[in-house]
């Protein structure tokens, strides 16, 4: 950390619960590195006190932008300005940009990150058919930055399947030449299978899908940070599939976060 | 600065203009020294936005408490739920500690982190004859400092007279014995002699009392931290004054701060 002073511009990062973040470390560190004087802060807010906590952020001049994650990165895009075309069809946000004029932009870097971690591991999802449980922020982003990156074909497996259709069929609008699928518990016949859902996050949670229908010559990749290796990740290992966890979305996420809310 | 993560606790200081505080550099160093997880970061906020700002503070489950300087230090007294007695009396806060459900409990530590600057330096007043230029916020905090410090004698000068007549009653209200009047630029005959307005802080500004009738048995003491030497203070040198800078009343104030908002 580089000393903070009155001309240190201010970011934060918004969640409930907080402890848990890993994202003021890893700001922090790339601003020291490029010398920049800026600094990113824990805000512990609820639901509830969301809405204020944005208005009233728009009142501090040396407010560069917040990051926004669980469980706020839905409710965040209604309460922004502007949204970048690719936050608008997610319908979610985890970076907002106040603008000179107190203006918030929101943008959705989930997906990207995560299809960067991927690449950085090796993996090219062009040309993949992708397996996606979940249809909620994350997911959506997930589902977006796959069908940008060129997967072949992306199932969508959900348990509320209405959250399903409905990301389908946006997917149908922004990528006409996608097959997109709605899916069951079953990754089978999957290139890559990834787990968009918070499953995993808590001992004692649900499998996000059915381990016992993975075959070695899958992918699965997590979005779950800690623990790093969750028990759909532990269970795909078992059966001699290469896994992806979810740390490598956060680590690419950091520079994408910074270039979008200026911190280079 | 140690590093700021999920478990740091926030801590701001409300100012308009920001760029010229040290109150982070010193908070922060303090709190690095005992090792105590918190930061204090500037939030730029103008009067209009003060209000907002304070009741989305009240949001933020991580945030210990704020400090507040120039121009909020009287509007933020009207925004807590609770003031010290002192806090009360002077009608203006600079530091308001979150309770554990949010209450917002305001406290004014100018004055005595100005006295405490002053017996660091070898000047107790006690039993002096002190002259105070100002009736604003922190002039109503040194006033009630300095009696509580024992002076002798309080006289007052303010452009307005008005404010220092309201000054003088409250003073004599809860210091019934002490000699309180109400002054002219002319300082003469005062033991102490204290700058307690914001003439000093801007190239050009008139100087808060006359330093023609100066005498260098007087002691000259300021408030302001930049510049270090004020007009005042160079004029004051120039007689043969003892002179007495406003830095250590914001060093001394640090550990007053810091013991009120629970970094320890």
């Amino acid at each position: 950390m580089a000393e903070i002073t009155g001309t240190t511009r201010l970011f934060a990062i918004l969640a409930d619960p907080i402890h848990h973040v890993r994202t003021p470390q890893a700001v922090n560190a790339y601003a020291k590195a490029r010398g920049y004087d800026g600094v990113l802060v824990p805000m512990h807010v609820n639901a509830e006190g969301l809405s204020e906590v944005v208005s009233a952020l728009r009142q501090l001049e040396n407010l560069g932008g917040v990051i926004v994650t669980v469980p706020h990165k839905t409710a965040i895009a209604a309460l922004c300005d502007d949204l970048s075309p690719n936050a608008r069809r997610i319908g979610a946000v985890n970076a907002v940009r106040r603008e000179a004029d107190g203006r918030l932009v929101g943008e959705m870097l989930d997906g990207a990150g995560f299809v960067r971690g991927l690449k950085v591991n090796g993996i090219d999802p062009a040309g993949m058919r992708a397996y996606l449980a979940g249809a909620g922020g994350a997911a959506n982003a997930i589902a977006f930055a796959l069908a940008e990156a060129g997967v072949s074909a992306l199932t969508i497996a959900n348990r509320t399947r209405a959250k399903a259709e409905d990301l389908k069929a946006r997917l149908a609008e922004a990528y006409p030449a996608l097959a997109v699928a709605i899916g069951t518990p079953d990754p089978s016949g999957h290139h890559l299978v990834v787990n968009g859902t918070s499953l995993g996050l808590k001992d004692g949670d649900a499998l996000p899908f059915d381990a016992e229908r993975l075959s070695a010559d899958q992918i699965v990749a997590e979005i779950i940070m800690q623990p790093a290796e969750t028990a759909i990740l532990a269970a795909a290992k078992a059966r001699g599939c290469r896994t992806h966890p979810g740390r490598p979305m956060l680590a690419e996420q950091v520079a994408l976060m910074c270039d979008f809310l200026g911190i280079a």
